[in-house]
């Protein structure tokens, strides 16, 4: 017999998976045995709003009337040039809008597979052996993943507030004890949360300040997957214009409604990082290659050229998000108002979510328990469904209501 | 000031890039300098035949057909069900068209992006600190980056003779003292060369042979991008019913002119390595995840679920290959009748190749120097190009002959 040694964080990694994608597939068990309209399933982030109709037809137009050995061919790692190009033009229209003349080239833009492979490569470029990445609770359970994978140790943050805001004494203790990375994610997945201007430069300030007391650079990597999809007047900062050292991670994912196509970018501000961006880029695009990810795939790439500027219609998202956070807060749950984003954070009626999870299966729905976000006692409603979804599962969530003897305005 | 280190693996490999893209990075600036038609650029294994008629009429059809938010939506990590049930009926095919009953479940299927990712995943997903990797030079330069990222110590094996076969003899050194992959690559980037099966079979029995000596599991990587571009008559091998403990690792990337839009897929074959095989699978799903890969790209594993029966039309590399390799071989060249991919290896004549592709360059050829595959003094030329582009450089190869005192039929 032959021993068989494997490593033993990917073999947990692939045995556990991911919470959220377990849920999913509970959920796809569920919807084969007793009829898709019965199972209520807020646990992935599918956007449910079709993508830009540009999208669609970019996408035949170029099938039809492109060389196929061109329109599939090999790309440079970094990008198409006219993608990046594009790019490089809505960042600095970004810049402009928040008042800042900080210009994007499209050297600076790195084009990805998607917001997983822009954060896997970011970390793999920046942490060296005994780097700390230091994460604000709730965040996305991947950070963990790509964060000790590339060789980090985490350190988690509470927040200071049920409103999920960073509890900056807390950030200025573990930042001054110094940190490589800190990532933030506004608007916020799980919580919904969206860090204003003010809540930026506090943080900017204290990175600054960590930076100087520990003589060490400290990137912000800021993971903003979500930042169209706001639910507030002021459109999302342009953080490398509050802080130097931001590394933006982006996805057309949700914007754009094309999670399952992988395309996304890595903007790293030469502008303001100056020497040291030429040196981050090129680690970016050696992590990128030792990943194994060639290039991004090329008819998503050719499609950005022409649809960079397209927004998504989010009017389903507000219609949603005011429906399912009037309805729970009315029937006694207590959740604090999405700003951005499409998820609802609910305190769970019991101090372990997991076993509350648990029973609002039995009502059919699929909700993420926020142990893996990195805090206990809340659950995340994903509200990207669709409004007979979200309409019918109220019922449901009434039972449960009572099941837990909450009692609301009801 | 602050200081910044980085991770000097990602950096120097960022800054150095593959040399096979920081060819065809030249080949695309002396375009724009002197013209697209008069640089013969022999860098980059990009086909140049057009992806088979099907693949974008069913993508057309999709794209016009599909509910926008399935089509583009997330998919379970090892792939859509449907494409992983198509890939496993075809593995199962090639299994008996090699006279054996293995027969591979679709849960033996991990559908990736792209052939580097199949590698990069795989060798994260075995290799423990201290692991060995075997690679038989030439090899593809990237196997090096995966293996070493992946924490293992690469080993090179110097073919036996100028048909680039193995040295059985080597292999058994190497084995017996203790590996944990050997990655095999027929028909072989960059020489053209295919294992039949009798050197399968021997490589098989050596490493058998080693794993009783050792006590532990070696895995055999068949990475077979280029199986379905034979100039022989016999099909490609199935090679896990050669050797067990085979992954087969593939790329839709040259059979189907698909490089740029990352689509592969990794087999475990569960039939025959039983128990183990589930941990390996867990495994691979693990590392996809800390690699950031959360799924293939949805549009593409749609395509495949109708189109994964299409075969390539070589006509156009065989008429290359013949074309070229009977034409340097009369102006003096040395090289091997490439049996598969469509790769030329070609001897240098200076001990130097890097030397000799600069000269090349001067006569706007460019060529890849074998260094980075492992082996010196032999130089690339990928004939994936133009039947003009071909015929027009052969003036071109005629006056580099000349310089270096080549005589050949001519």
């Amino acid at each position: 017999m032959c021993i068989l040694d494997l490593p033993q964080n990917t073999v947990a990694l692939g045995e556990s998976r991911s919470v959220i994608r377990d849920i999913f597939e509970y959920g796809n068990k569920r919807r084969a045995q007793i009829g898709a309209d019965k199972v209520f399933d807020f646990s992935l982030g599918n956007p449910s709003v079709p993508a830009p109709k540009k999208i669609n037809s970019t996408l035949s137009r170029l099938i039809a009337e492109s060389d196929s050995t061109v329109l599939h061919g090999y790309i440079s790692s970094a990008g198409l040039t006219d993608a990046r190009k594009a790019i490089a033009i809505e960042e600095t229209h970004r810049a402009k809008m928040n008042g800042s003349d900080l210009c994007v080239s499209y050297e600076d833009v790195y084009i990805t597979c998607g917001a997983a492979a822009s954060l896997a490569i970011s970390l793999s470029a920046l942490i060296c052996p005994g780097d700390r990445v230091a994460l604000l609770a709730p965040f996305f359970p991947e950070y963990r993943v790509f964060a000790e994978k590339a060789g980090a140790e985490v350190v988690v943050i509470p927040p200071s507030s049920k409103e999920m805001m960073p509890d900056f004494d807390a950030v200025e203790r573990v930042a001054s004890a110094g940190i490589k990375v800190l990532i933030i994610n506004s608007p916020n997945n799980p919580s919904g949360a969206v860090y204003d201007r003010p809540v930026l430069e506090r943080l900017a300030k204290i990175l600054r300040e960590a930076q100087k007391k520990t003589g060490k650079m400290i990137f912000l990597i800021s993971d903003e997957p979500y930042r169209e999809l706001l639910y507030i007047d002021t459109p999302a900062p342009f953080v490398p214009a509050i802080y130097e050292n931001t590394l933006i991670c982006y996805s057309y994912s949700k914007s754009l409604s094309l999670p399952g196509e992988r395309i996304g970018y890595i903007v790293v501000p030469s502008c303001i990082q100056n020497a040291e961006a030429k040196k981050v880029f090129a680690s970016i695009s050696g992590a990128g290659r030792a990943l194994g990810y060639v290039c991004a795939p090329s008819l998503f790439q050719r499609m950005i050229v022409e649809c960079s500027k397209e927004k998504p219609d989010i009017g389903a998202y507000v219609r949603n998000r005011n429906l399912i956070y009037h309805s729970l807060t009315d029937m006694g749950f207590d959740c604090t108002p999405p700003s951005g984003a499409f998820y609802l954070f609910i305190k769970s009626p019991i101090p372990d979510a997991c076993a509350f999870c648990e029973a609002a299966k039995a009502y059919e729905l699929l909700l993420v328990p926020s142990d893996s976000f990195g805090i206990g006692g809340y659950v995340r409603l994903a509200y990207c469904v669709s409004e007979p979804t979200l309409k019918n599962a109220l019922p449901a969530f009434r039972s449960l209501a009572k099941q837990y003897g909450l009692t609301g305005k009801e």
